[in-house]
């Protein structure tokens, strides 16, 4: 058994890339050539498979084409195990129930799909996600300090005098990560607040959004975000690579963005 | 244009009837004749629609199976909305994303189903379901406290001696429900915090999941989840009525438990 941190930080060492594109393929955004979010995905992975940590499919753009949305997630995940397998597929689902209807989720991200991790909303507590945290092998990323312009609304309520975000940053990096599978998603629009996270889980894996359309700083994203030997962190990009062209070369395009990234994550990584 | 509550609260009135009942159609728990879980979930319906105010699915179940599961919700919505179009939908989906995403999370429920309403998670705050709240004639459930067992490691930990669940009602009854489409999920398994709450948001549909096979008692937990009026609360129970027997009469056993049930809870509802 290969834990998801450890597949995640062989790839990011072999590969030298801290990069994960994020499949957010909204059928309406696509090239007018396709009809199919698969064969669209297919095309970008083709071109950038060389240059990523991980792909990160969001289930809500797949989801909202229905049955078929789901066939072209199937696709998609079916096709990145079968030529791909060192490459981590996190599902981006942000699941959470109670604890029965938790597990026919992990069903859905881990035995259907076959994803190596899930993203996962912490507001039901730890017994509600156990199901998820049983699969030693897979890993449970669970929401800690979101990109979003309002993600303080909640995030960061006081608890006697501490953000609720770190009150659960050690809950995670603590007992819910008895085996060893948690990872926290962070946002690059707070890159303050990534360092402090960092701080509470020295050694977690941390998947971090926000850079490119949502404005968050790389540098210091990167710099905050990473752990002591410059790993267990996944910046995740989505529309700014994969939508960088909507013309027949749109592959080549999301390449040459990819690569300039990945060598700039790298700058500030090692640096 | 009618609001969810509006439908709701109709519903209720015309039918006497506050229960809702979960259509959580584990494929591995069906009676062995049935392969089908939307052809499960008609034979229920057929047997239970005048003693109910809802029907909630929660997709679990059905992505649990891939594909052919979300062809199995989807039918079972499109069999509720065209033969029983009174009967409020709820999706038990507990979604929530930044935004551009959780619009998409909405289409699924809202265009696609065609759900009444959807329940979401709070952790990411108000902008993020803004998509959700948008959708003035629909109903955004937010979870408070849920039936867990657990639901206090986060839930119940205090803000200037507050606990978060109260929080968080106090803010989705206030800014949150400017379009008066929102509804907070409270579990029977807490009936004091129940009351509180109801306190706190003395005009807001309730969804009040719990009662069954969870244990929450019934008879605090109605006296608690109504309004002013004995309405605006959605009693759920799911496996204790959907799996009462696995027998060729599972139907019928279902309705017998069903009406059982509805008689109980006007009994407590009424006083």
């Amino acid at each position: 058994m290969k834990l998801f941190k450890d597949k995640l930080n062989q790839r990011i060492e072999k590969f030298n890339t801290l990069l994960c594109i994020g499949l957010d393929s909204d059928k309406s955004k696509l090239p007018s050539s396709f009809t199919s979010q698969f064969k669209f995905n297919k095309a970008i992975i083709g071109k950038t498979h060389d240059l990523v940590c991980a792909y990160k499919p969001n289930t809500a753009f797949y989801e909202a084409q229905g049955v078929q949305g789901i066939k072209e997630l199937k696709l998609t995940c079916d096709y990145l195990r079968e030529n791909y397998p060192d490459i981590v597929i996190i599902l981006d689902a942000k699941r959470a129930d109670i604890g029965n209807t938790s597990e026919s989720y992990a069903k859905f991200a881990f035995d259907y799909l076959g994803a190596d991790a899930v993203t996962l909303h912490p507001y039901l507590g730890k017994d509600a996600l156990q199901p998820f945290l049983d699969r030693k092998e897979k890993g449970s990323i669970v929401l800690c300090k979101t990109s979003n312009p309002g993600a303080k609304e909640i995030q960061n309520l006081k608890i006697n005098s501490k953000p609720l975000y770190q009150i659960l940053a050690k809950k995670i990096a603590g007992k819910w990560n008895e085996n060893n599978n948690c990872g926290l998603v962070v946002g690059a629009t707070y890159p303050a607040e990534l360092a402090i996270v960092r701080k509470i889980a020295p050694n977690m894996p941390f998947l971090i959004p926000g850079v490119g359309a949502q404005g968050g700083e790389l540098d210091k994203s990167v710099g905050s975000g990473v752990d002591k030997n410059g790993k267990n962190a996944i910046i995740n990009v989505a529309r700014s690579i994969i939508f960088a062209s909507k013309g027949r070369d749109f592959a080549e395009i999301s390449r040459r963005e990819t690569e300039k990234l990945k060598l700039e994550i790298n700058k500030y990584r090692n640096g």
